[in-house]
C-alpha cells in the first residue's frame, strides 16, 4: 500500500540493504528500518522490528541473500550456512520464516551462476509471490464487501503483516479502491493491541474510515445492526477448516452467528496446515502476563510511558491465540477464490498447493 | 468485607463525617477520603471517588443527614432543599442515588423530633438495609458455587461497588468464607478496566485465588474448560428479564451459552426494573472516545501517567453498556433466592417490592 504516497512496501531490498517499517515504533511514529547486513535483519526479525507471518517469511528469504552478497566469492557455503541458521534461530515457531529461508538457499543450491544472485531473484521473487498472493484474496473478498458495508476486524492482518496489501484488510482496500464506501471497526484487540496501534493506524494511513472499539464493543454493535460483515486472518487453518488466530477471535465468531452476521476468514496457501487434523490438537501459546499488566504509549508530552494498567499484585493469565470452529466460519477467502469449508484444502491439496508455491513446510 | 482487618465498608458514617474508599486512587493507592459537609459528599459522588449503584445511593442518604445537620435549627428546610437538588443533580441518572436521597428526606419529613436525627438514622438503615440485601444475594448464590469452582465475572460488582459484600462477588466471598476452594477470572473490562483495577484488588483484598485476563481470553478459557460458571452484576433488569450491564457482558452470555457454561445475573431489588418492558427500548450510554484512547497507571517510578494506547488520529466509539437477552441467563440471583426468568419480580410485584423496600422510584 502506499503510506501518504510514498512508494513502501512493509519491507523491501534496495542496493543490498533490507529496509522495513518499524513496527515497534508505529503508531506513535513512523520510521523505515535500514538492515545492512543479514544480522541486521535477523535481529529485526527477533526483535519484532518486523512481524506477521507473511512479512518474516520476506524477511528470511532477503536475510539470506544478504549472506550469500557477504559471503566470500570463492566459498560462500560456511559463511552461508552459518548465517541461515543464524537467521532461522530468530523466532523458532514461525513457519513462513522457514519457507521465506529455504525458497533463497535452495535457489542458491541449484544455480547455475553465482549463488548470491539467485538467492537475490529468489528473495525477491518470494516476496513478490506474496504481495500477488494477497492482492488476489484483496479481489475475490472485495465480492463480499457491498457500498456501505461495515466490516469488522480484530488484531492485524493488513498490509503491515504482510509484504504488502495484507490478509483480511486487502479486500477493504481492494473494494476501496474500487470506489465503494466502507467503514471498519477495528477492535482494539488486547493484550498486545494491534488493532488499537497497527491496524488503525495503516487504516488511517490509507484514508479508510473507521474506529477504534473496546473488544468487549463488537458484540453491542452486532446486537444493534451495525455490522455487516466480519473478516479476520488467521495463523493456521487445520485441515477441518478449524482456525487458529489471535485470542478473541472465537467470541467475535460465536456472536457473529448468534446475530446473523457472516465470519469470513482471508488466508494464503501457507497458512493451510494439512498436517493439523483440527483445532483441538493445537497448543495455544500462553505468553508473558507482563503483557495483561503493563502497557506504553506516549504521554502528554510525547514520551514514552510504560505503565501498569492492572492492580499491582495481581496474577494473569494470557493465552495468545484461540480456536474457532470450521462450523462458524461462513467462508475462506483465498487467492484460489471465496471457498467453502468443503472446498479448502485438503491434507493432499495443500500439500501440493505448498510445493506448487515453492514453500517448505519442515 | 475487611481489607487487611480494618472494619471498613465502601462508604459509612461517623460524627458527622461521610468517609469512603478513594476509587479514583483504587489499585494504585488506598486512602480514604472525608467529607465533612454535604457538598463534599456531594463533589465524591459528581468526580466518581464512590461509584456503583447501591455506594452511591447510600452515599445520597448520608449527604442529606448532612445538610440537615448543617442547617438551621429554626428552620432547615430551605437550605435542606437546596441541599438536596445540588446533591442529586451529581450524576442525574443514577437511580439509586434519588433512592437514597428520597429515603432519607421523607423521614425528615415525617420526624416528630427533630429532622436531623431522623434523617440520619434513616440513611443509616438505608446503607445497612442496603448491606444485608447483599449478604442475602450471598448466601442464596455460594449454593450456586461449588467446591473448586472457577468463577468468571465481568466489570466490578464487588464490594466497591456497593456499601458492603457487592452483588456478583458476594456469593464468592460467602462460598469463601464456607472454606470453600475456589478461583476467579476476572475480565480486564475495557475500556475503563473496573475489573483488572478494582474487582482485582478486591479479591487480592480478601485473600480470593484470582487472575486478571484481557477480555478476549474469556471464550478461550470457556473452550478449553477452565470456567464452571459466570455472575455478572446488572444496570438495570427489563420486566421480561432482560439484563442491561456494563458493555462485554453480552459476549459473555452469548460465549457461555455456546459452551453450556451456567450464566447467572446477581441483582438487588432496586435493579429490577419494572417501568422497561424489555432491553430492546433502552438507550445505551455512549461515553467518551478518550476512555478507549487513554489509559493511566504507574510508571516504573510510581508516578500516574495518561498515555494513549491507539494510533493517534484515529477516531474510536465508545457504548457503555449491552443487553443481555433474558434466554441467555440461567438464574437470577437475588436477596429472596436464585430465581428463574418466569420467576423474576413482575412490573406489579416489582413496584411492591420497591414500596416496601421504602425506594422511590421516580
Amino acid at each position: 500500500m502506499r503510506v501518504k504516497g510514498t512508494p513502501y512496501r512493509t519491507i523491501w531490498m534496495e542496493d543490498g540493504v533490507v529496509r522495513l517499517i518499524d513496527q515497534n515504533r508505529l503508531p506513535f511514529e513512523f520510521a523505515v528500518a535500514d538492515c545492512r547486513t543479514h544480522r541486521d535483519t535477523a535481529r529485526a526479525v527477533r526483535e519484532m522490528v518486523v512481524r506477521g507471518a507473511p512479512a518474516i517469511g520476506a524477511a528470511g528469504a532477503f536475510a539470506v541473500a544478504q549472506a550469500f552478497a557477504e559471503a566470500p566469492a570463492g566459498d560462500p557455503w560456511p559463511y552461508a550456512r552459518e548465517a541461515r541458521d543464524r537467521i532461522a534461530a530468530t523466532r523458532p515457531t514461525a513457519r513462513d520464516l522457514f519457507a521465506g529461508i529455504e525458497h533463497a538457499w535452495r535457489a542458491a543450491e541449484s544455480a547455475i551462476g553465482s549463488p548470491a544472485d539467485a538467492a537475490l531473484a529468489a528473495a525477491q521473487a518470494f516476496a513478490d509471490e506474496s504481495v500477488e498472493s494477497c492482492r488476489r484474496i484483496g479481489e475475490h473478498g472485495a465480492a463480499l464487501i457491498g457500498d456501505g458495508a461495515r466490516v469488522l476486524t480484530h488484531c492485524n492482518a493488513g498490509w503491515l503483516a504482510t509484504v504488502d496489501y495484507g490478509t483480511a484488510l486487502a479486500p477493504v482496500y481492494v473494494a476501496a479502491s474500487r470506489g465503494r464506501s466502507l467503514h471498519v471497526w477495528v477492535d482494539e484487540t488486547r493484550p498486545r493491541a494491534q488493532g488499537a496501534r497497527l491496524t488503525a493506524w495503516e487504516l488511517g494511513s490509507e484514508g479508510i474510515a473507521h474506529a477504534v472499539i473496546a473488544d468487549n464493543a463488537a458484540a453491542f454493535l452486532m446486537s444493534r445492526g451495525e455490522v455487516d460483515l466480519v473478516i479476520v486472518g488467521a495463523d493456521r487453518v487445520a485441515a477441518n477448516g478449524d482456525v487458529v488466530n489471535k485470542v478473541g477471535t472465537l467470541a467475535k465468531a460465536v456472536c457473529a452467528r448468534e446475530f446473523g452476521i457472516p465470519f469470513h476468514v482471508a488466508v494464503p496457501p501457507s497458512t493451510f496446515d494439512a498436517e493439523t487434523a483440527d483445532g483441538a490438537g493445537v497448543t495455544i501459546e500462553e505468553r508473558s502476563e507482563d503483557e495483561v499488566h503493563y502497557q506504553a504509549g506516549p504521554d502528554e508530552q510525547g514520551t514514552i510511558r510504560r505503565i501498569r494498567v492492572t492492580s499491582p499484585g495481581s496474577p494473569a493469565r494470557n493465552p495468545a491465540f484461540d480456536v474457532t470452529p470450521a462450523r462458524l466460519v461462513t467462508s475462506y477467502i483465498t487467492d484460489r477464490g471465496v471457498l467453502q469449508r468443503d472446498e479448502i484444502p485438503s491434507a493432499r491439496e495443500s500439500s501440493e498447493l505448498v510445493a506448487a508455491a515453492g514453500l517448505n513446510r519442515q
